[in-house]
């Protein structure tokens, strides 16, 4: 992946009821979650009929502090990392979001995308609702109090059955209650753990290692569950819950390689991607090697099936800040270095296999290719651990227009030539998926952003465009 | 390396002369430094018989920004990352440190330990010197502006000859001269760039390659460079400059792998490391990995060597702030974990191989292997880089005694069970001269850490504890 | 009045239409409004259709600097500073409130304090509203959003006529409309100005000045302005619009000594106070001091009545910061001598009148008193300006319940006694009304702080208690 | 005294003894001497042979928080608020200044201006000394040890004796011990007190009284004072102490009305200079007024001896932030409105007199004048409770060329004309000393500001200038 345009995920989430130190484990959890979202951070807490909310912009240990968690008492609790996707890129689109009505309150923190919030927000605002945010989270709780006269759980139901698109949840009501919601396609991920007989939510099995949380299961796709002191209570709004969408870019890209869906750890189905590319694009080189970190674990398997020997053939500067000083003078390969600097005895004069896991604008690869041929590389051959992106999606994640997929405005051929390739190769859909051994995997993932399938239709549709494979 | 000690090296520093961009090109030249020195940053300019010095607590990132910058004007400048081993860790200790005399002024920035010290700072005492920091730097200065009676040059040669111990250094002066100094041991690394016909010292190479100087040589040791407006002046203040007792945990551990020293790139030489060690200590296993970032290419060269695959079965967190938040309840591995959490289904039931650089207190290694034990893998072998630490350092690096040294306080063997080991093995001192291919390497390093022939003598001298081998 | 413990009024309002530098004259607007709220400042300003806004905790000078300023492009503004009455003390309930509603943004700021907003509230939340703060001003776009239906003008109306109880309002629309708005009684105040033919709003004639505006009149009770680019039209929503109920204390004690409500002067209303109640309560004393700044134009009208000469008898510092350490140790007068340290010189020996404008709690100046002793004044005399504090406030100043109103609990010598005076003399309601030469006095003003005649009622009223005089 | 460009003091003092909560006392000092400077504060303390030393930019609330004093152990301190006279406003300028020497630790803090620092300075660095500041205590901090080898006691004697101009020290040691130190003309103030049997030093006696200490008496010129555990003892430098050459315009604008010096209290003393100027520049008018706060208490004395009522005709902003934004727009009088606006309802029509301390270049007082004449007022004149200031300060004041005194390049009629005065009248410098009621002033007061004839010799003596009187 490009580092200097990354798909930017929507958000990670935590939840946790019933203990004592639940800020704290909060934090904890959504600090193992911070690769899902660098631009706010946020925890609510709930105690004696009221919810304290803290966030800001930032990092999770820019956001808080111990005098901060201190002060953020009660035994359950909602997190939130996000990077935006919807809504502007300011403070009030922090989250969790919190909101009062008739003495209760209630905090939502969301990850994804409704493709239908414009809709439910003009019907919503013909009856007088006001808005503060841009958020889908206060579309959400607009419906869910219009609901309450259903009672609390059908309120949940019914708000649920409006929602189209992707999105997990969590909330947090005043009386203590944590609630976990994911939508009737699964998309974004959510899942269950056990902390000394309490439960836990999270969006990765990484953040229940952490707060040492065991993982108990996923949450099914449409399932609500409605966890207090008396225990959990699980409503499945979803006919048949086999069937998912969960979005195969997660495995490829977002999720962090200790964390697991469904079984599957994400760290060996990159190796396998890697495996599977050597097979299908072998080519005869000195060494195979990464853009760090991406596509590192798809190199591993490259190696291994290939038998070409691994190297870290460029070395990541850890301390690069997040506003970091251009240089005013020209300074050719700068962008570069200051990220990732290459070995000059290592590469020059050799045959180099990288392994990328995408290619978005393909800006950053062309100019990473081109710094490595002024060292003296003498061939690079690409191979990429997934099918090109060729559709924007619809469901969360911020390559939104085709414009900006450079794979949907090239041939292979032109962006081998376009990037100084000497070759170029992208794992099939095939190999993507049969090399994750699921079975009948056409119920199970959503790769809209390689074949231009939507599981869930909205205004726009590109769905005609959908590939055969 | 154990990451909650670390051997914290004393600085990193860069020089530039007659560049219109000076304090932009230190701030990247010591940005790619800043594995030196976590604690201050600090850049000192020159322009029309002035200088302008910033600095202060933190990273390069934190203590600048471009207005900062911008207002740093002057064709000459000198930077400096600091981690402290003499002075404490307040900003005045922070460098360069700048003084004026007779209408001049003067910035200094060093690496290194002097090992006379207090004894030169006794004496300046006794004289009426008077002393605001504990740094070397500000004794140097002393000495310096004594001399100065006999002329320029001719002070720094005779300051130079009294100091006795580790240090280089880079000078400023508000005529616009930049200087570069390295002891008669050569400890710590200086070198030689030129970018568009203008000189550049740095601690390490890829400092130079930031700023896409090119690199011309190391300074000798002795020598010390006097750069202007007219050229370089090289003066040599050594009889016989091809010794050298260049510090070898440079190579192990301290460097950024995409350096090179005296000809040989760290990168490899951390490989070469890993394939000796391979060869002296092998092993049946199922995979090799390092604890990432320390000890992962001499992995590299382990799994090379032995054919075992390389696995990267620890992730790191990269998003690890510096104030991290304890939890307050008992978390068994919280202290792993945050760090590095392990890959359960790569390593469940398998033989592995760890490689590490070094083990200085062997209480983070301990715990590691524990929690690895725990997540059920089954044989663990463990491997060091690098011979035992078994003696204090007292040329810069802050393991300074010897009671906080695991290995002067164990046998291998005893080692190996207080960690938890299945096998527990040190390079050898042969084995580590050797895999770096240099000829008269008892000419050429520094390794009193691992044998006690310190090359320097100082008070409470240890050498005669000095290890055959 | 006393320091530690002042009546906080809830705000201070600003607005301005149609002018190229909008948020830097709000600025200064709401600047020179400053002592109305140091809680915090907002300004919202509008352009091409949408609304920016920038609020903080503090002083107007810590929330916005030049480039904050710079920031904020639009010819329309509205501007706010605080102290919270109803709604805590957080940076949500800072002002203006912007929400979003059918495409069009509204910034509404608020001073004043609704008695029925808890019915209203109850009544929204049964149609489905959801609330994020605890402000009126939420109430108050709720129920102007339901109204829009019937247009943006019969909104205004409607919704104005729903609410009951103090306010007076600036509103701006993303369409570029600034809108004032007064409650039927006219509590506080709100006037309009006039600068190179454009309007401004400000809640007192000071912020007119500072922009160099020219005041053109005091809104009417029940009135609402709206401002376009096309001018200004006056709604009038109340029959009577020349009966009002105006606070009182805005002229003894909010309101800067430079600002003029209806005509009249408040530094030389305050001196004709002081005049009246040298002749109600005259003593002979050497000289007449206030507690500065409190009381001290009612002290120069005191002494220019009595001849007796006025002196600044304790010294007040000015850098007095928000957040000011207390000694460890006992100090017995630390408490008094950190804002005002008396001149022992000028007062030892000495027969004085204090003048005040209010006393509260009574605990700050019973500690004076006790200060001015222990320095060797002989006869210590207090007069206040205004009658005794009996009532609590529902309009918007926060003593609001009779609990901590130490008149409400004492009889005049009783709190004489408790204080440790010579003599105590409050300025007669008959004396206040009188001094200020305003025809129909009980027609003009709200004092139901001192004789709980309240205008408006609510629940729990005391009005059956009005005083008669 | 004219806002926008005040004479800025040096520095305000404190020092305590064996006072368990001393950092705490220390803070409320020079918080007491904030007016004093504002630029920096600073406070050191010693403990267990060590001295620990917190300073920085801006107000002592700003420098200094609980956690900050409560981490600042020891019985002993000194304290320093500061406005810079020589040395630039950076931190390292901040005060108290510290220094190691042989194991022992001094910290100093200084108040004044020396005449031949620049001549000890060369001296010094021909022996070798370095320099890293612009301030004089550094200069005392050198000289100082190197005559150590005397004796502590004879070091001090002895390095007093060099130093030429105004000074007055507090100097605190790692042994514990306080010391106070007057130059021979005793220019800057320096009191000693008492608290609980332990010695406390201040600029002000208005710092003894925060801190509840008993005034006991002034240094003598040429005093030093060494405080320990044993008691007190007291050098005298000086044959004839009973001469001095104290700072007239302490009484005039810098101390706060509530000190007291040589048993003149300043309030009463400024109350004497108005009453004088009655006597000596008597004119008709309606009212007298200051611009507040300089002017003010003269203004009270005006009023008394002329019986022309006293008025406070402009009101002071107390907001005002250090860095205020200006308008981008013309706005006329923006610079004088958002300090002082004026009443109108008071002053329109009315014939004034003004009070003001001093002038010094004019600027702020012709626009003040200017934008009461727009308001309307009729006759306005001026007068100023001193003599013209003519000469420049040459002991810490900085009001250090006579080019920027406007009093030295025009007429007092030039002048009048220049500000747009009725008349003008400056307090006679007879009429200065007289309302004083000194014995011999010729032998207590430092008046070359007014007179040019300077006490002490320096390089450009303009003494030969000196005014007849």
């Amino acid at each position: 992946m490009e580092l200097d345009r990354r798909p930017r995920e929507a958000c990670g989430l935590l939840g946790i009821s019933q203990h004592p130190d639940a800020a704290t484990l909060t934090y904890f959890g959504i600090y193992a979650l911070q690769h899902r979202g660098q631009e706010s951070a946020g925890i609510a807490v709930s105690r004696d009929f009221e919810i304290q909310c803290r966030k800001g912009m930032g990092l999770v240990s820019d956001v808080f502090d111990r005098s901060i968690l201190e002060g953020l008492k009660g035994e359950c609790a909602i997190g939130h990392v996000r990077y935006s996707t919807t809504g502007s890129s300011v403070v009030l689109n922090a989250q969790p979001f919190v909101i009062r009505h008739k003495k209760k309150t209630y905090a939502v923190a969301h990850n994804g995308n409704l493709v239908n919030a414009h809709l439910l927000k003009n019907e919503l605002e013909e009856t007088g609702s006001i808005f503060q945010t841009t958020m889908d989270s206060e579309v959400f709780l607009h419906l869910f109090v219009k609901n309450l006269k259903h009672g609390f759980e059908q309120a949940l139901v019914k708000t649920v059955s409006r929602l189209e698109g992707a999105f997990s949840m969590v909330m947090l009501t005043s009386k203590g209650e944590v609630i976990g919601i994911k939508d009737a396609n699964s998309f974004r991920p959510l899942c269950l753990g056990k902390l000394n007989g309490n439960y836990v939510l999270a969006s990765e099995t990484c953040a229940l290692d952490l707060v040492e949380a065991k993982f108990v299961r996923e949450l099914d796709p449409g399932e609500i569950v409605i966890i207090n002191d008396e225990g959990i209570k699980s409503i499945q709004t979803k006919k048949d819950p086999t069937k998912r969408s969960f979005c195969i870019f997660e495995f490829i890209y977002f999720a962090r390689p200790d964390s697991t869906f469904f079984g599957k750890n994400v760290y060996l189905t990159r190796k396998a991607h890697g495996r599977r590319l050597a097979q299908e694009a072998p080519v005869d080189a000195d060494l195979v090697m990464p853009f760090p970190d991406s596509g590192t674990y798809a190199a591993l398997g490259y190696s291994e099936a290939s038998g070409i020997p691994f190297e870290l053939g460029m070395i990541r500067n850890h301390y690069i800040g997040r506003t970091f000083i251009q240089p005013t003078q020209s300074m050719r390969d700068f962008g570069v270095r200051v990220k990732l600097n290459p070995i000059k005895e290592l590469l020059s004069g050799k045959d180099i296999i990288i392994i990328e896991d995408s290619i978005i604008r393909g800006t950053t690869v062309k100019t990473r290719v081109k710094a490595l041929r002024e060292l003296g590389v003498n061939r690079i051959h690409l191979r990429v651990s997934g099918p090109p992106h060729r559709f924007p999606c619809h469901y969360g994640i911020d390559f939104s227009t085709r414009g900006e997929l450079i794979a949907a405005k090239m041939t292979i051929e032109e962006l081998k030539e376009y990037i100084g390739l000497d070759s170029l190769y992208y794992l099939s859909i095939e190999g993507l998926l049969e090399s994750m051994g699921v079975e009948r995997p056409e119920d199970k993932f959503c790769k809209a952003c390689f074949d231009g399938c939507y599981p869930v239709t909205f205004d726009g549709d590109l769905s005609k465009d959908c590939l055969e494979y």
